[in-house]
């Protein structure tokens, strides 16, 4: 019970998320690795490919929590400047890692494709940083302090986590219920779910409408707490106050 | 040519956003429905259902933007507290908006719904804020200042937009040509490409590779100019820059 609680920041970086080309998945592949870790994501900001921006993001984000993670930026083209940015960030010279540029010399000469001057621009890290296994394309993360920078691309970046998963301390987990209510409306519950809300402040309780259409409609109960006893009680009574609205319960029981 | 430049900030609010039970889609419409208004979404923000941190970003934002867009938590639960912490963020009151109230209690009376102290909260709105019509479900978004509330619920904060349009400062509209090389490696054509984007700073040019597997890779290469011709030049350079590479190009023009 005397477990601490680290949090995490995730920055998205890239015009593309911005501008609605590329809907994000990252957050989503973050959050979903960190909650059994008992590591809650607490913000995230979506930034464009501006210095500026990357640096005051950063830092803004490393000094209000445990952990942050950044994705985007760091390939081989002029847009790619997550790296200087970071650097940028800690105040630290940036310059290609011996090991890095060894590593992927000698994957690119599998490949038979030649290591250019943009590709080893993919080698260059903050000074200090350790470094994050790629294992999907070769070009790595990296740590720099609290701060782990992953590739925009979601099958890069997943893979990434597994070698940040170890490095990291690990908060309780958190629990989570989730009670459908199909042709439930938020108005019919919410004077008993904020009494409920009153009376459990250990348990949290969210309540996420849907609404496609007039017969397409409905709402999500969510209850998530540390304390598995608790929840289960809060689960109970989040039952019966949908029940009581003459709605079917549908009860959904995850981790995370 | 002498038009301003508007700018957009988006503020997600929601837990469920960050624990990545939901994945958003908002600030995709938002950008979508901005972009041939001439407005780029230029930051985004997730925050939770907390109230100082929503005051904290709306201030942060409403002051470096020219338009911030919310949405999230302002539905009838315990959990919805976004009109009040727009109210903090402004300094200013909150009460029913007397139109909104009659006409929320007008439309419970026609469905038979009791119009109880939950739906009530639903036409809270900070003073001196104008309303924002919701043609789905009823209870309205506002705006404050430059900063436009809309619902969390995608149907609803798209039908909204719809009336917040007419009130918007408009700019030149970007337009947009994709180059898409399916096989194209970025490490292939981040030197003409940096070299390109040098030569044309009026144009903006980001690489986006994608990789499923090492057999479906590649990489979109996206242009943008509020100048035509300007882009068509640098769209047919990059053609020109992935066919050197003995990669197909595949061409899409769009606005925005």
């Amino acid at each position: 019970m005397t477990k601490s609680a680290p949090t995490a920041a995730v920055l998205l970086i890239g015009d593309e998320l911005l501008s609605g080309r590329t809907r994000d998945i990252n957050l989503q592949q973050i959050a979903s690795y960190l909650a059994p870790l008992g590591i809650p994501v607490r913000e995230t900001r979506i930034v464009p490919d501006v210095e500026d921006e990357i640096v005051d993001a950063v830092n803004a984000l490393r000094a209000k929590y445990t952990y942050v993670f950044t994705t985007g930026g760091i390939g081989p083209t002029h847009d790619d400047i997550t790296a200087d940015a970071i650097a940028k960030a800690f105040g630290v010279g940036i310059s290609e890692h011996p090991e890095v540029t060894a590593m992927l010399a000698e994957r690119y000469r599998e490949m038979g494709t030649e290591y250019t001057p943009a590709r080893r621009r993919m080698a260059r890290v903050p000074h200090g940083a350790s470094i994050v296994e790629n294992p999907v394309s070769g070009a790595p993360g990296f740590q720099t302090g609290n701060v782990f920078t992953l590739a925009g691309v979601p099958s890069v970046a997943r893979a990434m986590l597994e070698d940040i998963g170890p490095r990291l301390e690990t908060g309780a987990v958190v629990h989570k219920v989730t009670i459908r209510g199909r042709g439930l409306r938020e108005g019919d519950i919410a004077e008993p779910l904020g009494a409920l809300a009153k009376d459990m402040p250990e348990v949290s309780l969210g309540s996420y409408p849907w609404f496609v259409s007039m017969t397409d409609s409905g709402v999500h109960l969510v209850a998530r707490a540390t304390d598995e006893a608790q929840l289960k009680v809060a689960a109970d009574k989040l039952e019966e106050i949908v029940k009581a609205c003459g709605v079917q319960a549908e009860r959904l029981e995850e981790a995370g």
